[in-house]
């Protein structure tokens, strides 16, 4: 259990060449075998330098099709920031960050363009100054029309319809496109519509980023009226505090029913 | 827009150190700034050595008192890495990770123990052998009673029941465990069962991955019985496919009504 280094580094090398020949060697190719003599890389916040929101879309869009929607949305921005300025940007193992396709591996949780904004953003940023970032980028997902970003050489000519998903989640914001749309979630119509939401949420999170470097960044959507009355009572501070949830656009969109509620609702 | 790499540094060095100054500072003590011979780490995967499930647990367990889950779950699989093996695992900048907390700065969407192991089982192992691993994790994690592990020198003395959340949302997890135990999600007992709970993601996933490294990784849990059958209308080849899900404990957790169904239920 307790390997030397060498021999540590042998056993793990021998584990992934395995899985590689054992899945199709994907793996193979990518993989360079840790060196004694390895690098190491700054802690965060890595900092910030403004960027071209068109840019940072374009590449969210090429990265979706390279690998998923989490990727696309943190490489149009790491990406973009690695292009213009090498390492430590361009260190960053970014393809592990195709976990988070299809809200990760296919769970339809949390949607995985805002999944890698948010990586994106608390790897450049400090807390104190990321989190209202990730904050505002979530309430806007919720309320805004999507995708809003067309391409400039658009993989498929469809139309692509705009939904409004009132969630973060892929499964309801896929839900209510598929709806609207009339596409199944399979079609490579409802890809493209992700590609593009990746590419909108890239643009948006380099909007506020590009903001926020230039002191200029304010809050514009909040905890949607509905949401906050619900949370008065079930949030931090209220009577009930059960939810822990600080940022929300719906809560009747899971809980439609509420002629159950025990008491009267304010 | 384009300034030369010196100049692009410059300026993100000043936002940094301005964004530290003005809340809190807390980012000037890890930041290091990038230097023009910056090192660069291997692409992903990068290989897995056999871990104790323990130790990694430990590890989950502190991780989540200095930056809440998902750095906790992260940390207590990479660090341990690290702390074995130095780098490249020691050089990712793990403390990006805080941006889990809570289902994301506090939006109650993906649990950030679950989003946290799944970031380390794809920047370990190639998406071919990490996706059924994240699958397993995640069927698991719906299904069991969590907390399941206990710290060798807990935080609190109090007894941190177990809850069955049927769902991978940190607003669920943590809402079926208030209600079960009585107490509220802003009390430190919740805080300390989500240390917990970070701490048996890590250990689980860290069993996992160990089955993998020795050949012996065979699903134990799969989607439920009841969400394969909405799924075998709505999900992938199904008549109406508009779900984009592959995996799910439970649908009527949300899709409680079922009565306006618009067909007979198989």
């Amino acid at each position: 259990m307790n390997p030397s280094r060498k021999e540590f580094f042998k056993q793990a090398g021998a584990i992934v060449l395995g899985v590689a020949a054992g899945a199709g060697g994907t793996s193979l190719v990518s993989y360079a075998a840790p060196q004694s003599a390895a690098p190491t890389l700054p802690n965060p916040p890595w900092g910030y330098s403004k960027l071209d929101p068109q840019a940072a879309a374009e590449r969210a869009y090429k990265g979706y099709y390279e690998a998923a929607c989490m990727y696309g949305a943190f490489t149009g921005i790491v990406g973009e920031l690695a292009a213009k300025a090498g390492p430590p940007y361009s260190s960053f193992p970014a393809m592990m960050m195709k976990y988070g396709e299809a809200g990760v591996v296919g769970w339809g949780t949390l949607c995985g363009a805002l999944n890698g904004a948010a990586a994106a953003v608390y790897l450049l940023y400090a807390p104190a100054a990321g989190k209202p970032i990730i904050n505002e980028l979530y309430a806007w997902y919720g309320v805004e029309p999507l995708p809003v970003y067309r391409p400039r050489n658009p993989k498929r000519a469809d139309t692509i319809v705009s939904s409004v998903s009132d969630s973060q989640l892929c499964h309801i914001s896929i839900t209510k496109w598929c709806l609207k749309s009339g596409f199944k979630s399979e079609s490579p119509q409802r890809a493209e519509r992700c590609a593009r939401l990746a590419a909108s949420v890239a643009y948006r999170a380099v909007e506020l980023l590009n903001l926020q470097a230039d002191g200029k960044f304010r809050p514009a959507h909040a905890t949607t009226a509905a949401a906050a009355r619900c949370l008065s009572c079930h949030g931090k501070g209220g009577m009930v505090d059960n939810v822990h949830i600080s940022g929300q656009t719906s809560c009747t969109l899971c809980h439609a029913d509420l002629s159950k509620h025990p008491v009267p609702i304010p």
